[in-house]
């Protein structure tokens, strides 16, 4: 499982390559659709590079991380080469009947390619379509993190539907608040230290022990305020909906 | 301004005074309708505490940190003394008529009481019924915070339902996240390197800027999927909610 082949050349093909080199992982090739962004990442791996999928090498392992749409379509060109993806919502069966070792790595993390992330903490879960093959993955995935799990295409699918809320949605209440700060020509930043301690109690209190505002104390009259405040009708939905819903939790 | 008295008994009343007297301000006296939380909150601050309205001392300052909805009724018991209430969404003007110097310091966080929080990095909002006593709120706030700012209660009212998106609501899609991760037996906490991940991009970028996910990419393929696989009515209309405005704001 020496010499790997990386598929895409996106945030998880850089991140992913980056801390397989460190850990004297041989990268052979980078293969992308766009020769350029495939060379940017063969020199950050002094490796080789292709835009052409018959010119992909022959290798220990197979790491494809592209669009998930994507998968089908190039895999029906590849040869019979342990093979893995790093998506979180298309299953592991996607390579069946055409390999013969197959299997997933998705890290649980979302990735920006400038952004430098350290692989360790972050939780790697894995599949496989054998156990011989699970092992050698597990071998690999421990190299870069010390937190890997094993887990179905059915557990990851809700893991990355988990993770949708947690991160994505959780960004997008921000660029509300940011919008109603920037109406009032204030910077942003303002609500760091809040948004800072509503995460950090998450390290000793789980999310639902920790909910506050007026929603959850049946704040009615504030709730009325907020929404005849709020200028904006979407605004105006996500605040009455996600209200009611802590209310509606609480009951 | 030295001599104080706090009228209220909860989290920000605890913080403001354990803050204040450290600072060397002189807490006279704890006001609570619950004498038992007046008398823990007393105790700290190493002063007098009563229950009865009519017993509250002269001070320098009393501050309030009560219910929005007790403003009213207290204040018309309490003589002409300096007043400020420390609410996010009650106008300076509840103190009108009745008072010849007034305002407002409003913090912009969530408190517990039993969980220690550094006042210095907290912006503490100040409106003030005239300048002079506005200069006497800065003062004392500049004495608990480094990120004092002077604003309008029209403003403070919208920073409130900011601080709702920013601390309530993304609380609340993390609570759907640890939802989904129990009904697969798994712990919340997969999801802590990811959220911290999320929300410490904002140090340098803001969230309109750092905006991932199915939606912002407009994959409605696993956007469907998704939808198909919630189970929970609620959260499966809060997943199609936000997606769309994330899609109709990158329109």
């Amino acid at each position: 499982m020496k010499k790997i082949v990386l598929i895409g050349s996106g945030n998880v093909a850089t991140h992913f390559g980056i801390a397989l080199k460190e850990k004297g992982f041989n990268i052979l090739q980078v293969w992308s659709y766009n020769t350029k962004n495939a060379k940017v990442l063969a020199d950050k791996l002094m490796c080789e590079y292709t835009s052409k999928i018959e010119n992909i090498l022959a290798a220990d392992l197979y790491i494809l991380s592209i669009k998930d749409d994507s998968i089908i379509n190039i895999i029906k060109n590849l040869s019979d080469i342990p093979i893995i993806h790093t998506s979180g919502s298309t299953s592991i069966d996607v390579f069946k009947n055409k390999f013969s070792k197959y299997g997933v790595i998705y890290p649980l993390q979302k990735f920006k390619k400038n952004i430098k992330i350290n692989l360790t903490e972050i939780p790697l879960l894995i599949e496989a379509n054998n156990h011989k093959f699970e092992k050698d993955l597990i071998y690999i995935s421990s190299k870069l993190s010390k937190n890997t799990l094993t887990v179905s295409s059915k557990i990851r699918k809700q893991l990355h539907i988990a993770a949708v809320f947690a991160s994505n949605f959780t960004n997008y209440m921000l660029t509300i608040a940011e919008k109603i700060l920037e109406s009032q020509n204030l910077d942003f930043k303002l609500l760091l230290p809040l948004v800072n301690e509503t995460i950090n109690n998450l390290n000793s209190n789980s999310p639902s022990e920790l909910q506050t505002g007026p929603a959850i104390r049946n704040d009615e009259k504030i709730i009325k305020m907020h929404l005849e405040n709020l200028k904006d009708e979407q605004d105006k939905e996500i605040y009455s909906l996600i209200s009611h819903a802590i209310k509606k939790d609480n009951e």
